[in-house]
């Protein structure tokens, strides 16, 4: 048996999230029956975590026990050429044996894309959320600082009912408007050791109100000190969200 | 009677291209369909250029006559309302009347996006022709730079009975590989006052004879001066191509 670490890119627009459910179609889904088609056997996967239906991913890492004599290289290009164009294999590595996706992730960073041109952009729309008023990305940068450091999160998780409870380590968090051609772009960039479900559009659709003009910057630290998610602002839509990349250790 | 002029940027994925066509989605018939709902009229349009299945405009330019009454910014508005996400009116402007976008049409820019990278990337895959070669986007470069001045393009023609002969004049021709995090991208762009059925495209297929280093820098050159289809490189695929702007005298 050995033991198989697999970088995966994916369009989320036409998945229903990353886990395996019946009748519909997941990206797990779609990587199991190409390892099936490959491998001639049976293997369950494990993502570094699940992602939401419409959420995209840059580096998505996903590990497994195979006893299949490919070499990573030659894994990845038979893959590439079961699975349909909207998901890619991007890197295929041999691991240490019991290398495991979730267990082992150190953090992982997110992207989240929101475009305020005057008129939506028909190249962003399943990529970005368009909101129509101008955003004060300053004010958003200033209020996502925040979100630095060691907080209980409850405020921005989907439910109260977390298992491994609800603090978090937020170790990067910034907001900046694009240049020339991407001046209507907003990127919010978030990096954490791990976090709560809808946790990312939580904050966004936080940042949003104070990008708006609606609160004030410091609002966002009020919004974690409340620990109640009634305090913070919508789930902004999966579109803009983008799972950048899973950390481990070499 | 009023002359409008429109700019309409649209994803042409899902469209059998600008012109209508019975039982197809065409850009044109959903443009006219909305101009039936906003204005209680049936009105024709006439565009700059018709572009073909799957080729997309960041600046189409659509010129109509109308009674209507409202102003261009109403229009655009209650235009936007009724399109679908992938189509948008960008701009609209009272013309002089008899405004005419073909007749008045000065000159056109085109982009041709294609990508290199070792894997075709999921958020590409309708954007850009994904080739596994590396290509060498200086020769490429020096390539485009024999298309300069006005020739006959009838090598780079779809048809040999174009009704409007086939000299054209291009007044700018480049390749760039993109930097940074586009560093596996390369553009074409070419300038011209007028371009023949499926030009661009063949062009790219030619110039991507020379980025794959089947042939020398010059070659594009002698299927200029061939005048005859079949020296010229395969049509490229649709989906990199891009009408960027149509010029008009102001």
């Amino acid at each position: 048996m050995r033991t198989l670490k697999l970088t995966l890119a994916y369009d989320g627009t036409d998945f229903a999230g990353w886990q395996v459910q019946p009748d519909e179609r997941t990206v797990q889904g779609e990587l199991e029956q190409a390892l099936a088609r490959v491998t001639g056997a049976t293997i369950r996967t494990v993502a570094s975590g699940r992602t939401d239906a419409g959420v995209h991913a840059l580096g998505q890492v996903v590990s497994f026990d195979s006893d299949s004599r490919l070499s990573p290289e030659d894994l990845l290009r038979a893959l590439n050429a079961c699975l349909a164009a909207d998901v890619r294999i991007v890197d295929a590595q041999e691991a240490k044996p019991g290398f495991h996706a979730i267990r082992d992730c150190r953090g992982k960073r997110y992207r989240y894309v929101l475009h305020d041109g005057a008129v939506p952009d028909v190249f962003l729309r399943r990529y970005a959320w368009h909101v129509y008023e101008r955003l004060d990305a300053n004010a958003m940068h200033v209020a996502a600082r925040s979100f630095l450091g060691r907080h209980d999160f409850r405020s921005f998780a989907a439910r109260s009912d977390m298992p491994r409870g609800t603090e978090r380590t937020v170790t990067a968090a910034s907001v900046r408007r694009g240049e020339g051609p991407e001046r209507a772009l907003v990127r919010f960039e978030v990096e954490a050791d791990g976090f709560l479900h809808h946790m990312v559009r939580a904050m966004v659709g936080t940042l949003v109100e104070v990008g708006r003009g609606r609160r004030e910057a410091d609002w966002p630290a009020e919004v974690v000190a409340a620990r109640d998610r009634r305090h913070a602002g919508r789930t902004a839509p999966p579109q803009g969200l983008f799972l950048v990349e899973a950390r481990y250790d070499a």
